[in-house]
């Protein structure tokens, strides 16, 4: 494995049309990036390698719902009232900085300190303005969301939205309909999320403006199994557990078995990260899961896990594998007052045991008279919960009647209940799209100094050009047949790169630069015997295969016939 | 055709998982929907075919940019200035109106009215609060882009792009080196553009958050020709031709050779449109394309043509495509200073009779000694453009020298020149892919009133689901065998559905709501013969094929087999 040349590594995202500094034409945005021709259909191909192995494989559904949402949302999610980092501006120059990046050398942990504990900290430390020298101002907090307003006037305060997730929580109700009110029911969806950074750095890694590939299982809490979990469970995997915080290898059962990984279902998802990051190319050297901390989970998790990859930042979460239990729905049922459960229907009834109101009638009836029927049948309908201070409160005919203790009792009965209704615990991997992509290409690249050469070892599913094709000379008829085979070869979804100018040495370089797995090259034996050369990336072997063969060759490689089997 | 019941169309769409609005949790936001799983599959198809044409055919690049741009941006756009609507709020409520609604009984085309018209319209009609019966306050301009700030504070204000087409203008520097500085150069991009409404209605015609597929072709000037026009210049269309009004149905070529639509590439273009839109599901008998009136075209446009659809809105434009010469490159040249022009080599150098600035060495000598020769040669790369009012002024070792009309002349020179820098002029088609997606269903929509039957005749290619799997009975092994035939069939572009509940016949007629072409029934001949029932949604048409041969039969009809040919 190279030495990582980030700066090399930079470049040639930049020069070849990978990435893109966002609005360079007017100085640029820190923490915001285009992608260029190679850079988004290197993405595309990632999303449909997640796409195969959860709409596929699993069957799960994808959605797609708005960026811009009402803060009633993110009052219920609890970004609106957590989803902050501290920030202090200079007195001298006014530049923002976020308070816990000022103090990093002094702490090992700075993020958990209060604002009250880094103004202090600034003092302790002599911490001053990194800009101009001078005195920074108190601490304070700052939401990451991007705030606007929906439709005219500041009537209604929207976000942008700081996750796909909560997209799919606030539909539960249309996707349970959808599934037939089933369980489990398996989400997706890939989109744009925002977080609002005081001052972004760190390349791909913190970005304003992210894309995210979320996946949201919706589970029975007391069935935490997967269907296929028994195909991976003796599969090994990486996991730093944050008991020991030491990284241990051993296999997914054994993980579940011994109390490592909370429970079967998370346990897969665990797993199915692995063989999603590593299929995507992701070297399985420099990948591990690690736990978080008690400290660090948030306080509703029972269990969390995180996708660590080695890039040149140091150990980097891409993606995070959490069970959230029941919080998601149950915030969204409590500040919505809607019905977000699930109805469990048992094998058979069951007789059990529940408390009910149970109105007097002989009470009734002397003072309500004819309205008594009215009232007894809506006592009856309420639940022992609606009593309050040994009162219950009824509406009859539009009147809110209030009736004490004299009227009605709670006893104890013995009934038939056909099921009961649970709100779905939550199992959710989260994938940080550009981080994938970011980690992608840092495995890939490959750098020799020596020569100064540069090969992106792209797995050819992700390749964004799967063939270059060449003519030797662009003349003669060559370049005629070279135009044919990139019309046969090329698609939408194979797409293939055309190049005739320069020696076939520069044309190989350009094409190993981008990572193309695969070029052919047009001679003048063509003509004679209408075969080409047909190249291996990463092997540098050449093989000759009939022009005619292409397309169907290419196939084949791309479904996973070896090169040296041609 | 059905006539169409636009309330069981949504009813379908919301109950089948097509389409929901957004945030019914907490009220509802207007103009705002998320896609549910079949729509989602269904936005994906659709995208996916736009691609094939875009970038599997033409070989155009795509990019994906960021929608939270800064405020230069949209200065140079013309967005900041020009993007707006009237608004009125009624002095009672404060119910805010779009200005122009309030008044369309009144008059043809009411958008064309000033705020000053406006407000005499409402007294001369008097127009009132449509929600109270209030008085009208005066008519002001409101613009449409939601506004907010990047990072803290607001000292650097942003907005959510209102098109993505911007975000590939300004990365034209990037794109044309990408391209290796040669024309034509195509680029698309899909995703989110953002419409702040003032009040939406008319469903996904008017979306506050909507989604884009465009397309910008950078063209030389000069050479408005597309290599393949020659493909499609005896195809006919329909157009509706702003010189008469009147639909007419006409080869491209002759369009073309009549002065109707501008040029070539244009027309190539216009037809392109008419061919994505046919193979989507657009039905040819209810779209046409009208050209822009004179004072209905930007006034940068060459031409300018709407591919309308007949709905149930009435006839609703869905893509729209323009020559918009070089008005975008020209306007962010301008805010930005930077160069965002094409080099146009000459066939072979051209003599040409260039004015050129020339030092008079003689005089500089004696007045600057040592720094004359450093002057002149700093004169010397000025154009004719830097002389103001008879002085240059040169930089020198830091010094700003400024050099009267004694130190230099401008002469006509003869030179020989490669070629030319000229701005390079933009084809632009840009789809509405919520509205493509509305009409789509719109046109495949089918209700029988008398059955109570609704049937969504999608083509196979954009069908969300393509293959509905179902056991006769959930019992003696049928449900196996349709349970491995699904496995073989189900992937993340071949949507397969498994369903055991209901009868066969209610089974069917939920495949055909949500329009899959073909089901598959495993029955009890199944397990004798190892053949199934394949069932054709359109013509109901039922034939028996062997087990082993589904996914190559459903791969055969994807590509276009007739069932008849089963």
């Amino acid at each position: 494995m190279s030495e990582i040349n980030t700066t090399d590594l930079m470049s040639v995202c930049k020069r070849r049309g990978f990435i893109w500094p966002s609005f360079e034409l007017y100085g640029g945005v820190a923490g915001m990036y285009d992608y260029g021709p190679l850079g988004c259909a290197l993405r595309n191909n990632i999303v449909e390698v997640w796409r195969s192995i959860y709409k596929g494989r699993e069957g799960f559904v994808e959605i797609d719902s708005e960026t811009v949402n009402p803060r009633e949302v993110f009052k219920a999610s609890g970004h609106l009232d957590e989803f902050s980092d501290y920030i202090t501006y200079c007195r001298e120059c006014q530049a923002p900085f976020r308070a816990d990046h000022l103090v990093k050398e002094f702490y090992e942990n700075p993020d958990v300190l209060g604002p009250r504990e880094l103004d202090a900290a600034f003092a302790e430390h002599g911490v001053r303005c990194p800009e101009c020298g001078g005195e920074l101002g108190p601490v304070d907090e700052f939401n990451l969301m991007f705030k606007t307003n929906i439709g005219p006037g500041s009537a209604r305060v929207g976000y942008m939205r700081p996750e796909t997730a909560q997209g799919i929580f606030v539909n539960y109700p249309n996707l349970y309909r959808y599934n037939r009110e089933k369980l489990p029911l398996g989400v997706i969806q890939t989109g744009r999320s925002y977080r609002n950074e005081i001052a972004p750095r760190q390349g791909m890694i913190r970005m304003r403006e992210f894309n995210q590939m979320e996946v949201e299982l919706f589970v029975d809490p007391e069935d935490k199994d997967w269907v296929r979990f028994d195909d991976i469970k003796d599969e090994t995997i990486e996991l730093v557990p944050n008991t020991t915080g030491e990284m241990v290898t051993m296999t997914v059962g054994e993980a579940v078995e011994r109390g490592i990984i909370a429970n079967r279902v998370l346990a897969y998802f665990v797993y199915t990260t692995r063989q999603l990051l590593v299929r995507l190319g992701v070297d399985p050297a420099r990948l591990r899961f690690r736990q978080h901390l008690e400290d660090e989970m948030a306080h509703y998790a029972a269990d969390c896990w995180d996708a660590e990859v080695l890039l040149s930042y140091g150990w980097t979460e891409i993606t995070g594998i959490a069970d959230r239990g029941c919080w998601d729905l149950s915030r969204h049922a409590q500040f919505s007052g809607a019905d977000l459960t699930h109805f469990k229907r048992f094998d058979e009834p069951r007789e059990m045991e529940v408390e009910r109101v149970r109105a007097k009638h002989k009470a009734l009836g002397p003072v309500y008279k004819g309205k008594a029927k009215d009232i007894a049948a809506a006592m009856e309908s309420l639940t022992p919960a609606d009593v309050v201070d040994g009162k219950v409160t009824v509406s009859v005919d539009g009147e809110d009647i209030v009736l004490g203790e004299e009227f009605f009792e709670v006893s104890r009965v013995t009934e038939k209940v056909t099921g009961e209704r649970v709100i779905p615990h939550v199992i959710e991997p989260s994938h940080g799209l550009d981080r994938i992509f970011y980690s992608v290409l840092e495995h890939a690249y490959s750098y020799n100094a020596e020569e100064d050469y540069t090969v992106l070892r792209f797995r050819p599913e992700v390749a964004p050009i799967k063939v270059g094709v060449f003519p030797l000379m662009e003349k003669d008829g060559l370049d005629d047949v070279a135009m044919d085979i990139y019309r046969a070869v090329h698609t939408s979804r194979v797409e293939a790169y055309y190049d005739g100018s320069g020696t076939i040495g520069k044309r190989y370089a350009r094409m190993d630069e981008v990572g193309t797995p695969w070029c052919i090259t047009v001679d003048y034996d063509t003509l004679e015997d209408r075969t080409v050369t047909i190249r291996d990336r990463d092997t540098t072997e050449q093989r000759r295969i009939p022009v005619d063969d292409v397309p169907a060759v290419i196939d084949a490689l791309l479904a996973g016939k070896p090169f040296s089997e041609l």
